[in-house]
């Protein structure tokens, strides 16, 4: 630097600096609270580093009793204990204010923002006098039950809102994006039942026999839950989670069948109990001024309950359907980047535009991901394939391990515990009762219908699966107001605490107990969660859209097997509705949505022609059959397929497969 | 569901419904915040997804006038309008609070809470009385100036923060990632004295003019900016961001030393403009209280600059380097997912692990960005270079273009502008003369002692490529608490709307008007930022660590040309240097961190060698040399190379691309 002119700058300094006291301690203030924020993000990126390190030595070691997230809550719970005890206490400053004198407030809310005049002069306890005569904007946090407790302790924990819009989205848009649809078409009954019909008839019956343990207890707590409450609970304890499980699974190749009813159930409830969980709110905040129960309000429940999940489909499908007519319809393919970048956008808009509309972003983010996995998936190019696969893996990966490591740190350092030995027994042992009245009654109504029936061994083990996991927690988490919402809280930690690490650590032996098959060489069948157990030495091992299998779509096996079957079973109304679906989705939505062949102009009637010739591209005419056939596979949507399909399903080897319970 | 079981339960609802409607109304409230928030994010993601399409538009129909970065932020503006004039103003409503009587309070800064009562009884304007004897908390948001100014508007605002830690960070990497070490070191004189005395220089210039402008103007406004204020001012507004001018160098072919030089300066000079300004605010607070200028203090600013830049590169480097040492040493890469997880992690603990010791986070998530690049990138396996390299391709493409939009939106949205047209002419004028007199003085004294001197038209493209963006920005929005720094924001901002708008649009003729030559043939040495012209035709384009190109490196590179050059010119010390650090590069560092050959073994004296022998891989020794040097290069850090370069490179040829200006 020129020194000259630099000494002759430096008169300017005299006199210029004259900022007051307080506003470099409030710098000062702002710069510690940063700092605090950067420490709590370290301790959690440190935890799952550490997290990442030892699933690798498990990995390689082949640990079988202890899996990835039950490490993570074990570790995040020894860190939360660390903290809590061990850490220095950053004390919160307090001071009581009461309104103006001569202040006008006609609402039934608090106010926003409250405007702290501090006056010109203070009684003060020792020391220089504080900041007179300024004016300081204080935001909303809360209601203060108890005045005398003094300590709001905020270390390591979030809002829970990040968990609804930052967390849960990648996770469940993963999911569905990765959701291998054949074998879930496949057993679309059972899931359906289990998760529809299940999830609510566990909501209702833990939140009964929870509302009967309550009104055992002593009288203090009693009057603290209503009905409506321990409801609530029932709905957000009833979701699954079954990661570990399903890790478990796709290492020792369990029947794909059983897989995927247990996966595509966790999906589904997961948007089933938000959705039940909001209805129950709704119905709170509508009727509790009327204090007692109308069949009406109760009916709305219902309603809303159905309107919302519908709704939120539609959304999610929609956008799903939007982002494919727009890489189809435009040439953005042939920039990758800005292409993944839409997809990206597109999939998150579906889940805030379902957000604003007042619906459930999770359940509109979930359908968006099978719709982008069954139309825009086939339009996009290579590198786009590869990229939002690469990249949802691997923000699902990070998500959800933190969520459990957040489960057990907060476990220590969240505030608003309150722990209630008795309703923690209570919780523990109705969400037992619960799973199990979800499971064995509706597996056998199913049976009854169901032409392979659910084995009772199977039926244990979706019993064993029934694992909490990150909805139940980031439910619990939302609202932690009341004393009896933060009872739920805590119930609900260690609940998922305590499957993860012991339920999820026996699993491998559950399946040895009920003598479940596993490795039968169905490894080109298994919907893994897919990164599980990609193992590459050194080359690459994405292998979508690149291996030869061509497999059939749901439709096209209900149509082979109705042929052996006969259409006389009690599952044909079933069948002629996915006949409807498929036939649908093969002639007007694929070739309207994707480069899939035949084209619209010989699927449709021939008045619609010139609208049909408007929605056909070029590639679309010229591009070979089976090279579309290919792309359009469930299987290039999973990395690790290292065997490749049979070329041709014969119609026998399919109705073995789908009766495959048979090798029992 | 089963009828019976629910008709059973519904005795419980009775009665059993007795939520406040003091509660109701809040979870109305909440409810309605979180609705606002979401619509405050799809506002962004429609913008982002409106810019990318737009792109697309853009670069399909060869559109030069107008780069990405200016369409953001003409959106943005556009979008920011509408909200402020058409969109509904959503109340915020107030009351205003004294402490409570008996209040004792001696610190010097406001409480972090406000306990604030509602008393029993409440004057009420009309209508129903609200919410009697009640606390609720409220938390310390900022100083109200103005109490009769009531309107605080947070229309799709974001907290400042969130740029430094969630927008900045991956933005800063990539650069860092992607930067071509080849020819930044070539020029890392040059670039080294631009970005870090020409930034202070700059820095020093608009701060003393500013200084000047403002004494000059009305006496309210010269009275709120103090030296050190306009200083500030000087380091906020000195950092350059020529993205929108290097996409055109990028499609236009421009020499690459002059792509080097910019791109290094603007990558450099954000982080020494982050550390000035902090050094200047520390300055500030240590010797406010005196008010007078000290030598002392002065000398202490430069000390903290210094010492803040130097521990933040280590930290960074140190972080970069462990992650290399985990990535050799471990066999994490069997696991790809796993991999590139510990890579996002370690990555972003770099950052935070610089914060959390008070030093610069994007100094050391910069630094570790060219460590990982230089080392871990080696000992990758081939999905996880693909993995990361497309993430942070992508999350810099989104981060970016939000920051840029978000300039627009805030230009009307955000309730802390200022306008004064004195001001923001003075910035215009300042940042213009402070670009000048970095680029300008400098090349003079750089051409003393350089032997391929920087001619005159690359100066003027230099000056003219200094647009100011998303530092200058995150910097000036950071904090907004006085009158004075309310006003740096808004010139900032209208700095940066006219630069990158009107600037960026007229870099091609600029370009054209120098006589700089373009599309010299030159595609392979092109430090593109990668994603800017990868066209892909259906299939994969990924080529990293694919191609057969083997590459040179600098010290290399300097070590072939000290003999034709000979070693007598003024550039010898600085070549010694480098050959210095290249020697301890490739016989200490590389085979210790990386794979790479010759290991230690054999590059370490003898009496190392036991040490040697257990810091070197199987895979080290056993792996031959070509397959190595290809994985080593600088050319698969981007995408975009279709040409290969020379198997070998003659130093005669080496000499004549070093000497490339004279083709002018």
């Amino acid at each position: 630097m020129n020194p000259i002119l630099k000494s002759s700058l430096l008169i300017y300094f005299i006199g210029a600096c004259d900022a007051s006291g307080t506003d470099i301690a409030l710098d000062a203030k702002a710069t510690l609270l940063h700092r605090i924020d950067s420490l709590n993000l370290l301790i959690y990126t440190c935890l799952l580093t550490l997290t990442v390190l030892t699933i690798w030595v498990f990995k390689h070691r082949r640990v079988s009793w202890l899996h990835e997230t039950g490490l993570a809550v074990i570790y995040g719970l020894i860190v939360g204990a660390i903290i809590r005890y061990g850490g220095s206490t950053n004390e919160v400053t307090y001071i009581d204010a009461h309104p103006a004198p001569d202040t006008k407030y006609n609402l039934s809310v608090p106010p926003d923002i409250v405007r702290f005049h501090f006056p010109d002069k203070i009684q003060i306890s020792s020391g220089e006098a504080p900041i007179p005569n300024k004016t300081y904007a204080y935001s909303f946090r809360g209601e203060i039950v108890k005045v005398e407790q003094n300590e709001i302790d905020l270390k390591a924990t979030f809002d829970p809102e990040i968990f609804f819009n930052i967390i849960l989205p990648p996770i469940i848009f993963h999911a569905g994006y990765c959701l291998k649809r054949k074998y879930f078409f496949r057993n679309l009954g059972a899931i359906l039942t289990f998760a529809m019909v299940g999830t609510a008839l566990s909501a209702l019956v833990i939140g009964a026999l929870m509302y009967g343990c309550v009104q055992l207890m002593p009288a203090s707590l009693a009057s603290s839950f209503t009905f409506l409450d321990t409801l609530y609970f029932g709905a957000l304890i009833s979701p699954t989670d079954p990661l570990t499980v399903l890790a478990i699974f796709s290492q020792l190749k369990v029947d794909v069948n059983l897989y995927a009813m247990i996966f595509g159930e966790s999906v589904l409830n997961d948007a089933v109990a938000l959705v039940l969980s909001g209805a129950i709110q709704n119905y709170e905040k509508r009727y509790s001024s009327d204090g007692g129960f109308e069949i009406t309000g109760f009916l709305g429940a219902i309603g809303d309950f159905i309107g919302i999940f519908s709704l939120s489909l539609l959304v999610g499908a929609l956008m799903g359907c939007f982002t494919a007519l727009m890489t189809k319809f435009t040439h953005v393919r042939d920039w990758p980047l800005l292409e993944s970048a839409l997809f990206v956008l597109m999939s998150y808009a579906a889940f805030l535009i379902a957000e604003v509309c007042e619906l459930t972003g999770v359940v509109a983010v979930l359908f968006c991901g099978i719709c982008q996995a069954h139309y825009t998936y086939n339009n996009l190019s290579a590198d786009s394939r590869n990229r939002t696969k690469q990249l949802f893996e691997l923000l699902n990966f990070l998500a959800e391990n933190f969520i459990f490591t957040y489960i057990g740190v907060s476990m220590f350092t969240f505030p608003k515990h309150h722990f209630d030995p008795w309703f923690i027994i209570a919780g523990f042992l109705t969400s037992t009762l619960g799973r199990a009245v979800n499971i064995y009654p509706l597996s056998f109504l199913l049976n009854l219908g169901r032409k392979p029936p659910i084995p009772m061994n199977f039926q244990h083990m979706l019993f064993f699966s029934g694992l909490r996991g990150a909805m139940s927690f980031a439910l619990a988490i939302r609202n932690t107001v009341s004393e009896a919402r933060q009872a739920m809280l805590t119930t609900t930690s260690m609940i998922v605490i305590a499957t993860v690490v012991l339920q999820g650590g026996a699993a491998t032996h559950a399946l040895a107990y009920l003598r479940i098959p596993t490795g039968e060489g169905q490894n080109d069948e298994n919907e893994a969660l897919p990164y599980r157990d990609v193992r590459s030495n050194g080359r690459m091992v994405v292998k979508w859209g690149n291996g030869e299998n061509e497999v059939v779509m749901p439709w096209q096996l209900n149509y082979k097997e109705e042929t052996p079957r006969g259409s006389t079973d009690g599952g044909s109304e079933k069948a002629r509705l996915a006949r409807l679906w498929g036939a649908l989705d093969s002639r007007l939505l694929k070739p309207l949505l994707t480069h899939a062949r035949p084209p619209l102009t010989e699927t449709l009637p021939g008045f619609m022609r010139p609208v049909a010739r408007l929605l056909t591209t070029t590639r679309q005419y010229t591009q070979s059959d089976n090279s579309l056939r290919r792309t359009d596979s469930d299987s290039d949507l999973c990395i690790d397929e290292p065997q490749p399909v049979p070329t041709s399903i014969d119609p026998q080897l399919s109705y073995n497969i789908r009766n495959g319970y048979g090798n029992v």
